[in-house]
């Protein structure tokens, strides 16, 4: 694979020498008065630094075109490249800003209104539950009715068929419905919004973990999401519809807690306490719990999944309503799918997908289990990381070649008509007949089976993906015949793998499960056969641990996993041999390749924080991860310094340490505070300057409403008229800074460095010197770089992509 | 209630006017070379330094006495006080001392040697699984077989004197076999090791908050635990076995982590690595877990029950060594039980204490039921709370006048021949006599009951405390007289509330469900009753539900005890029901008083850190909430200085700031690092200091080794000689020193500052100013002080208790 990274193996501390010739480095970098200054400002990317540190007197410019004009060398060909972190990702800000006027208003507030907000917390998760629970109900009924029509017409038409012949106009129906319905999915997706393919849980990931992906909670893209989960299920997809709603609670999440839409264009004037990056990532964390709650019935896995996937301060209170929401939710669709059903007092439905009652004294599991337990986790690692190494050469296929949108439409409805044609020709083929027993087969297709019998093969094919994993889980010993389950795995694996990427909203979780069924059922009748019909051979017990097995090796969660599949079954029993074989299967499949959604998130280049720095970078510091020169402003700045700053498009700074203003002197003083591009930019908007020669003026008074208002979507600075005559005015920042930034000293190591920064959320950390003068930035592109890879610590490029 | 606490209500920044003279202030303290100038720097309390701020221009010296002297005027009366934070608790440092000698350590290991540290930390977990899971094993049948002897003989006696009258001698040979057994257990308690006394979670909590607690992780300890716990059941007191299994998880973890004994005085010289305290911590979280995991056989509500009463930096990988660690001991009693029990492949006892298969089908609970299920919340709420507010008024008279150990057994003595006395009152009142059906009553008492009758009170009596719950959730309606409940919850009530807090080892847990089961199941026979028994109305769902509330209402804990209740129940159906009454209990409870453990750590005066900074604490900044002046170390020191500094009794620091030492100019210079007193006690020991004349000599370099093999238990300063000759030596504390601890610039706000300290574990947070220089530090002690009282913003004292 061609690869324009640069790979690093840090042997030692041989950089640690320049220490006092790169302190001084800053010195001139700060902005002078005149506007000329601006230019020699502009921040230079980390990789180019890092050679200017090797030969010191490269000229920094070229360096910068050098950089930027890699990408363009190649444009067609790898864009995304697993050893680049893209530059065109911002962070998400999850470190209050706590400026004068911030404390102003938490002065402000007293005791009991912060109860108030506290109360208003606790209804916003509750309208999270509901509403997440809501939609799935509303996915689901839609879904079912949907999918019900579409196999009724498909199974008349066979039926009619099977007498006179002619099977083939059977065939193309069923590939052509499915193809029309996977086309109209596909299309809202790949035209009106992207970002609502795939089952969105990388994007939620990267939200929780700080990154900004445009558009990912927005209103539309919740609606194109639930439109195109429907047409990708109702189209016969190897698809889920259980992943994708975390992301609809995310987005539900963030829009209520927000109390406006930017899709509407409606502002309801609530909440507005709430309209800051901490916030909204808290409600977005209890969103994507209640939609993994809604999902699978799971609300504890719910909160679990939040906390594994999302956290990093663990907070009691949060925590607390994120469960309460958890649980809203799986009640709301218990409640409405039981009344719905029918039987509405009973609460039988706590998640879109029930793995059915396992009755625990039946199909309890002894101590000579366990190693058999181990050996599927075992091959559900390998497997599952087969799945992600096709899927991820797929995926690289895809990002080279099939990047138009009319493209997309159209890999997706070929995928559509495939599984059609590849589960007619395995029905077809199939001569594996059952006798009816009664309501466990919804559809059941005779075909070339007697009276009284059905199509074994058509219960897997013939049938939503959700039903074929319960029967598998507990059709009675018997119900498949070894060589079906053989070709359909086989089958279902590729199509699945094929599947998981098109332009289409779906999940991954349901295929997984489904192979992972299949095959451990198979696995069960052979330990069946082997063992001579054993009692405790029961082969849906196989099933389940293998559907673990597989979809943990393919995702590779563990903890809210085992919860999950725990709850999902209602049942704790299981509980030890699902934790056995997750772990197996996560240790054995991150020996050949990571889990996919962290593949995916490695292919978008997006620069994820793990948890913890890698293990051997120790040998780093500060000094040598954090970006260098920094662009600072001068506490009382000139008006078109500020501009000029913003407007510096090689530099796309989004926070600035503040400094002493002292113009008088040309000694550099300490850092004062932190200030970000979206605060310049609304105290910009509202003039807020005085004239130079009036200096002692009081300039115009925001308040937070100004800078809350303006959240989430700030101008861009190009929108911002500045007149000549205002360009010399003086802004004074004393009053919007945060006078309190976290900072580093030179000396600190990367992990040091690290923990700081992931375990508060931060965006920017300053470093300092020993006199707190401003050296350099640590932002989350520069520690996302160093990543642990096969032969040691590895530096990924930086690139825009 | 007497009290000498000052409470301080912040009306605003009244106090931010006197910036630069403070910054001014700790200019003269720093060290001079003199001896003579080691008087000047003991750092002041917080309290009287807030005087100080106030009133500018008092002694410093006679303030401090002042303040020392408090406890001294009232020594017996009021020693302890839930306004006063204990001065005798030390902090542990979750914050690794990033010094030379670590980073050279780090460095030295490449990523092959991570994984052998990575395989050891999941071996150690697996061996703290295993052996709480033996532990746990080993009570249970202890107690059972002593438990099941006391029984018969009782029985035996009661049966032979039911017949020839003359039962007092029956009630004098229980309450003597109960007072002597307990004596037994409250002696080696009150005079070997009374930190073994109680649950041991508030102790561990406050182990994982970051407070030390003398001997709480020793071996003894858990020996003192293990012999207590068992006589405390076997000696028939209102208490269960649960609890203290959490306290035995962390103990073990302590030691198998370390790889060695104080109590046994080996070093196994094994994990030298972990000899620190953010290691040794993690692995206490994976016993206290384990422990959980094994009383209830609830592996994920162990893991909860860590993070939610513990965490505070989430990490994914340690979760899932918690996880495996909470497994593995569950599955090791199941193991074992099994074994013991005669069935040994069923893996039927996953727990210490089970709560029976609940039956999901016959016991479904719908939609109408859940504002009685809140109203029983409602119901547990308060009930807790007057558990708790009697039990805070028996805690206060006990610190008061029942502190001699021989006081506190025979207070023992006298509740165990209590509780033997009404308990046997109770069955002898009762005419509630019941047919025996079978093997559910494990010791029927026929007393004056027809043949084949049994007396319904003795069930509940006549048994220990776990066997009594299960048959109240199991035993089919009917079993129970309403008359019988309403007494035995009303006297169990105040038995386990005069239980809790005695010398004894022993846990809250189950009397707290056993009183909840019991008003439970009573409000389940009246609701039937009312309700002209409707199907619905099981009494053993509501006994449930009542065992939920009544301990919800005590301790206050939500999502860990909803997924222990559910894991105990091995049943999900309950979950949201569970949840509602948890939570519904807290609020209720709340609203009243703390839970029972927060009101134990507080009634300690433990400086306990909370989750967030109280809400109105805004107005707070670092300036005001740091201690200052503080005494601050050269980097190269004179040894008498140091050896001053660390005898001088008066302030008893255990972090001094390192600073620039340029002996010329008498400019102070910036902060440079932060050493431990730990870490200068090891060097005094090593001698690792050069003659002042030969400055340029390289001093004696000490390695990792030497630092680890004195932790945790370093000596005191007055251990270590040190001549006069040596004192004149100098030491370079640069090697050694932490060059890059964390920082907070002094206008930063009092909830910015905690969630630095908290999230990161810290033990010293070092405020500067402008210009790097150390104007105060920031410890445990100053954040825990401040709290959130009925009236607002509350300031506790510090004493030396």
């Amino acid at each position: 694979m061609a690869n324009v990274a640069k790979k690093v193996s840090w042997s030692g501390r041989d950089r640690d020498d320049d220490e006092d010739g790169r302190a001084g480095e800053t010195t001139p970098l700060l902005n002078g008065t005149g506007p000329g200054a601006a230019g020699g400002v502009r921040q230079l990317t980390p990789s180019s630094f890092l050679r200017i540190g090797q030969l010191s007197n490269v000229d920094l410019n070229e360096d910068i075109h050098e950089l930027t004009e890699l990408p363009r060398q190649r444009p067609n060909e790898i864009p995304h490249n697993e050893k680049l972190l893209s530059l065109k990702y911002e962070s998400l800000d999850y470190d209050n800003s706590e400026n004068q006027l911030f404390l102003e208003e938490e002065r402000r507030i007293n005791h009991a209104a912060f109860r108030t907000v506290e109360i208003k917390r606790w209804v916003i998760c509750a309208m999270i539950g509901i509403l997440t629970g809501l939609v799935a109900c509303f996915i689901d009924i839609v879904v079912e009715n949907l999918a019900g029509l579409k196999y009724r017409v498909v199974k008349d038409n066979i039926d009619k068929f099977t007498a006179k012949g002619g099977l083939s106009f059977s065939l193309l129906l069923w590939a052509t419905l499915n193809a029309s319905v996977v086309m109209v999915g596909s299309v809202i997706v790949a035209f009106i919004e992207p970002v609502a393919a795939g089952s969105g849980i990388p994007q939620i990931k990267c939200y929780l973990n700080g990154v900004k992906i445009p558009h990912v909670v927005r209103l539309k893209t919740l609606v194109i999401k639930v439109c195109g989960v429907i047409l990708s299920v109702v189209g016969g997809l190897a698809v889920g519809k259980e992943g994708p709603m975390i992301h609809s609670g995310a987005v539900i999440a963030a829009g209520i807690s927000q109390g406006r839409s930017t899709s509407l264009k409606r502002d309801f004037k609530i909440f507005e306490y709430f309209r800051r990056d901490t916030e909204k990532r808290d409600f977005v964390s209890a969103g994507a719990a209640a939609g993994v709650s809604a999902a699978f019935g799971a609300p504890v896995g719910g909160v679990l999944f939040s906390l594994e996937e999302g956290a990093s301060f663990w907070n009691q209170f949060l925590t607390w309503r994120i469960f309460f929401a958890s649980m809203i939710s799986t009640f709301t669709l218990n409640s409405v799918l039981s009344v719905y059903h029918g039987n509405a007092w009973d609460l039988s439905s706590p998640g879109l997908i029930n793995f059915g009652r396992f009755d625990s004294e039946k199909m309890g599991y002894t101590i000579q289990e366990i190693p058999i337990f181990i050996f599927m986790g075992v091959v559900g690692g390998i497997l599952g990381a087969l799945f992600n190494a096709l899927n991820y050469w797929l995926t690289m296929f895809r990002i080279r070649y099939i990047h138009r949108p009319c493209l997309q439409v159209v890999e997706a409805m070929l995928v559509a008509a495939v599984t059609a044609t590849v589960g007619f020709v395995m029905i077809y083929c199939s001569r594996d007949c059952q006798p009816i027993q009664g309501s466990s087969v919804a559809y059941p297709l005779q075909l070339f089976c007697a009276d009284g019998e059905y199509n074994s093969m058509a219960t897997a094919f013939f049938n939503t993906p959700e039903k074929s994993v319960v029967n598998l889980f507990h059709d009675p010993p018997g119900s498949y015949n070894p060589m079906t389950l053989g070709m359909f795995t086989l089958m279902y694996f590729f199509l699945a793998c094929w599947t998981y990427g098109l332009t289409v909203s779906a999940g991954v979780f349901i295929p997984s499960l489904l192979i992972g069924a299949a095959w451990g059922r198979l696995f069960g009748i052979s330990l069946s056969y082997l063992t001579k019909g054993s009692i405790w051979a029961d082969p849906g017990k196989y099933a389940l641990m293998g559907a673990a097995a597989q979809l943990g090796g393919i995702v590779r969660m563990t903890l809210s996993l085992t919860v999950i599949m725990m709850e999902a079954t209602g049942n704790v029993t299981y509980g030890f041999p699902i934790m056995l074989v997750l772990m197996t299967a996560k240790i054995v499949g991150d020996y050949f390749v990571e889990g996919l959604y962290d593949m995916h998130i490695q292919l978008q280049s997006v620069p994820f924080l793990h948890w913890e720095a890698p293990v051997t970078s120790h040998s780093l510091t500060a000094r040598e991860v954090m970006s260098t020169p920094v662009t600072c402003l001068r506490r009382i700045e000139r008006v078109g310094t500020v501009v000029d700053i913003l407007s510096d498009t090689s530099s796309n700074h989004n926070g600035f340490p503040v400094v002493e203003s002292n113009p008088d002197t040309t000694q550099v003083a300490g850092l004062r505070g932190l200030i970000l591009r979206s605060q310049l930019i609304v105290l910009l908007k509202h003039k807020v300057f005085v004239e130079r020669a009036n200096l002692s003026l009081v300039q115009r008074r925001l308040k937070l409403k100004d800078f809350r208002d303006a959240y989430p979507r700030f101008p861009p600075i190009q929108s911002i008229h500045v007149s000549q005559d205002e360009r010399e005015c003086m802004i004074d920042l004393s009053e919007f800074m945060n006078p309190s930034p976290y900072t580093v000293p030179q000396e600190a190591s990367l992990p040091r460095v690290f923990k700081l920064f992931r375990a508060l959320g931060l965006r920017h950390l300053v470093v300092v010197d020993n006199r707190n003068e401003v050296v350099g930035m640590v932002t989350r592109k520069d520690l996302a770089r160093y990543r642990l890879g096969k032969e040691g610590l590895e530096e990924l490029s930086l690139a825009q992509t």
